[in-house]
């Protein structure tokens, strides 16, 4: 893992790559990798489907090593949906077949001067750029088959759908899971359309011939590791909550918080919840021979993910996630889980953030496109997107693109990017991460539900204000070290509760790369990140104006609390006062 | 002209209105008291289109009296086109008639609850305000007929059409010309969505009963009326050129400078330019009965306006006004004045501004909707906004917005605003306003056009970047004190050229007022003016990132001359450094 693989799209005769030592960027993983390039390589001011702007793709710290949980993949660019810089991240097999072949990242740079659609393949003897005229517009099913039919089947594919190819601002980037299906994206930003303007419809990683990775101490590594994942399964969490009704298992909960954000962020109760919750997930999945117990990478021992099987047992998609379920369901009123399952789906095929969807048909149905609860009406609207209509391009544009056209005043964004599946006046903490995450509304940048209702990581009241600004700090901090580990974020339900769950952490990372870092690095580097982001964001434009949650936030009282948020401008100009 | 008028739209029970003294506003007239007005009272971060945004209609300073070329009105707002703030300015009746009925302004304000649309009607007996469903979705002609079968033909309307009530981004707000047509636009920036979305339709001004405002000294003034209407007369462009041939006599010389910006910003020069030029127009205007020489507003000596006839020797339309006809001709690639005239006819009905939405169409065009040249594909754009399909509320939301929604790369827009029909690279000083312009691209905030190309008030290469700023700057000062005079911006080519017409003007002000304000002072006005948006802006959100072109323009060599934008970001940084 010490080499970058730049591929150059154009504009030139035609693409080309090349191979580079990691250099300058040497010890960084994941998104610590990718903004720090991005940051460095491309011009905040660019436009963000033009030649300047890059797709990074990197796997984290500890990528394609036998530590657990170490599948994650961070793509990262300048967002066509945000504006600012981007690292979405996803998990599935790429990852650590990409570490495994040696590289820290692969860089896709330039833009064709036409509209050619290439694959790239990438393993141990090189890599092949090829024209691809028949993946034109296909899905990124379609496009996993065509490859594993080309391939074999010990690939695995990073991928875009209809909605990347056109250059949608929802769009995603799909990579393959275990059993070779595109069904884990880095969702969020847009990158999907980065990847389409530079001409790339799938990248195919072959990793034949290449071996695991091996810790420069081998058996600290492998003690570390055991101490961590005895940490992750003895945590309620971790351990319990997540392996059973996976990451829906939040729905009850945050429902019954009156935190659940219902018919485009109107109130905070769903009487539809229980129907699609976790718990009635589980059940239907085991009754028609899926899984509701699953990993999406090898080296999960959390197994929050899942397998959704139809009404007559077959596959359909994976199992939904809290904020799918959520997106599509609480928030557009919908209570039936097949018609989610189906959503869900058709997102990851088209190749669709399901949280900017969900949001956004949130909105088309307060423009009265559909009826709040019309699940037929929803699906029709998600597959305008694919077949790229004039309305599907408007709501493949996101909610803020949407409510613009549709004259809605009441669109759910921060630095245009739809807020997710907690209601910001219920769950305040997670509000002062979606007003100033460098990421746009991002629940995953600072994930202060664990405090404001999980108990975890200490306990802070969610529906007042005193305490949020150092919650969510702390804990963008925290994500922006971990996400650069490449670890799920899942594994700091454990880390924040259980000090010899954090030790055994940084005890891998030290083990594995001959160091000795201590907490306070972790926390260092993660401030660094942060901070290399926020800089990239105000060379592109961005002020304390743009991490504000939309007015209507502090002005509308939510139920049933009757809550406003009450974080003040100038507390949110604290978060990251410290930088 | 000592009284606001409020008019209070909602949340209420119903719409209801007060007068209140100028007050703290004395003094001020048009876009000096608009941008004022909004700056006090308007949150700058608040929703354009939410219940918090004012519009502000206001007459100039000497609007209402017999000062000639007094008859320009203000429309002020914060703009859901550019979330900045926005002054479009427009002629026509109203202006005159308002002042005359004591209004220095009039606010519309709030938001009703519900989509009741309302018309308002203004006379010396007071304000009515009355739900009228009829007409819902109807054309600006057709609004204006109903008024005057509803108040007869002394009245003169503010309406907005189809795209109005629709909040599109590129909506106007329409005003009556002599001929009781509402063929006069306050176009720019969306100001039309913004009273769509207080439920406004039409505002009838019927001054029966009101009489001319009088001068503090009537003989000063009228002696200065005279001096400044002989230097009109007697200046090349005012007296000769804008009479003869209208606005449109531009086409010829900025094609013939190589600056007409052709096929959406590909090249400096249209070969089918002739064929639409303003000598054209006029041979075409006198051969069918329309004419070509005509005053937008009682009181105008200039009288560049003009009424277009069809094939068939009936009004269709006024004369396409150069922007129009550069923004559906040379920019669509379309030499057809028929169809020109049309799609003219049709954006007054619509109540869409011509610029935004030919420049629109130009990016259409590259996204592959249409051809360019291809007229009946254009008529059929527009008519797509009219109708309300979401193709037709996509390009109604102007260029920025279309271009997000099909992925096109090339948008030529600053601060989500469409350039207008001079190109900043064969037009250097121009683009030195488009960048900074508080206003977004608008060649009326800093017409450097003057001394690039016209040789007017001095002479500055418009092919290099000396010189530019300072050109720019000290024209966006004096037209902020022109635009808040209430004259015609046309004006400026003689006062700029000859003192004794610049003396002309600040005497009539001075004779009406009883003040003795000097040259300085006017320009301080201007300088104040433009402080107070820029300070509004820079509260929403703006830095000087929002103060560029869009990165092609300084990549992309222009034919003929073969040059690209050249004047740098640090000094664009300059034009305000003063402020």
């Amino acid at each position: 893992m010490d080499k970058i693989l730049r591929i150059n799209m154009g504009p030139g005769a035609k693409p080309s790559y090349t191979t580079e030592p990691v250099g300058e960027f040497a010890g960084l993983g994941g998104r610590a990798l990718t903004s720090t390039i991005i940051a460095k390589q491309v011009p905040p001011t660019c436009h963000a489907l033009g030649e300047d702007n890059k797709l990074v793709i990197a796997p984290g710290l500890l990528g394609g090593t036998t530590g657990a949980m170490s599948g994650r993949v961070s793509v990262g660019c300048k967002s066509p949906l945000t504006g600012g810089i981007k690292e979405a991240n996803a998990g599935g097999q790429p990852a650590q077949m990409i570490a495994r072949l040696g590289y820290a990242a692969i860089v896709i740079e330039g833009k064709p001067s036409d509209d050619t659609l290439y694959r790239v393949r990438i393993s141990a003897d090189g890599v092949e750029i090829l024209p691809d005229p028949d993946l034109k517009m296909k899905g990124n099913y379609d496009v996993v088959e065509k490859m594993k039919q080309a391939y074999g089947d010990k690939i695995a594919c990073i991928s875009i759908g209809q909605a990347g190819e056109m250059k949608l601002a929802s769009s995603t980037v799909a990579f393959t899971d275990m059993e070779q299906r595109p069904a884990r994206h880095a969702a969020r930003g847009g990158v999907g359309a980065v990847m389409g303007s530079k001409g790339v419809k799938v990248i195919v990683i072959d990793d034949a011939g290449a071996s695991m990775r091996s810790p420069k101490d081998p058996d600290k590594f492998k003690a570390a590791n055991r101490a961590f994942v005895d940490g992750l399964k003895k945590h309620p969490v971790t351990g319990e909550g997540l392996p059973a009704y996976g990451t829906n298992v939040l729905t009850n909960v945050v429902n019954e918080a009156g935190g659940y954000p219902t018919y485009n962020f109107k109130t905070g109760r769903f009487k539809g919840a229980s129907a699609i919750s976790g718990e009635a997930q589980a059940e239907m999945m085991k009754a028609r021979g899926g899984q509701p117990t699953h990993g999406c990478h090898r080296g999960c021992v959390i197994r929050c993910s899942g397998i959704w099987h139809d009404k007559d047992g077959h596959y359909l998609t994976k199992q939904p996630e809290y904020e799918t379920v959520w997106a599509h369901g609480g928030n557009c009123g919908i209570d039936d889980l097949d018609v989610i399952a189906m959503l869900d789906r058709l997102d990851d095929d088209y190749g669709i953030d399901t949280i900017e969807m969900g949001a956004t048909i949130g909105v088309a149905m307060d423009a009265g496109l559909a009826e709040f609860g019309d699940g037929q009406a929803a699906i029709n609207l998600v597959h305008e997107v694919g077949k790229g209509t004039p309305l599907g391009r408007v709501l493949g544009s996101g909610a803020a693109v949407t409510g613009k056209v549709f004259g809605v005043e009441r669109v759910p964004v921060v630095k245009n990017q739809a807020l997710p599946a907690y209601d910001p006046r219920a769950v305040q903490g997670i509000g002062v991460t979606y007003a100033t995450s460098t990421m746009g509304a991002d629940h995953t940048a600072g994930y202060s539900v664990t405090a404001n209702i999980l108990g975890v990581g200490g306990t802070v009241d969610p529906l007042a204000p005193a305490g949020q600004v150092e919650l969510s700090r702390n804990l963008q901090y925290a994500t922006a070290a971990i996400d650069s580990t490449g670890m799920c974020l899942f594994i700091a339900f454990a880390v924040l509760d259980q000090p010899e769950t954090f030790q055994a952490l940084i005890d891998m990372i030290n083990a594995f790369h001959g160091l000795e870092l201590t907490a306070d690095d972790v926390t260092a580097l993660g401030k660094q990140v942060t901070k290399t982001e926020r800089d990239f964001n105000a060379a592109a434009g961005f002020t304390n104006k743009d991490d504000r949650l939309p007015d209507y936030f502090k002005k509308e009282a939510l139920a049933p609390h009757n809550v406003t948020f009450a974080v003040t401008d100038e507390e949110l100009d604290q978060v990251f006062a410290d930088l």
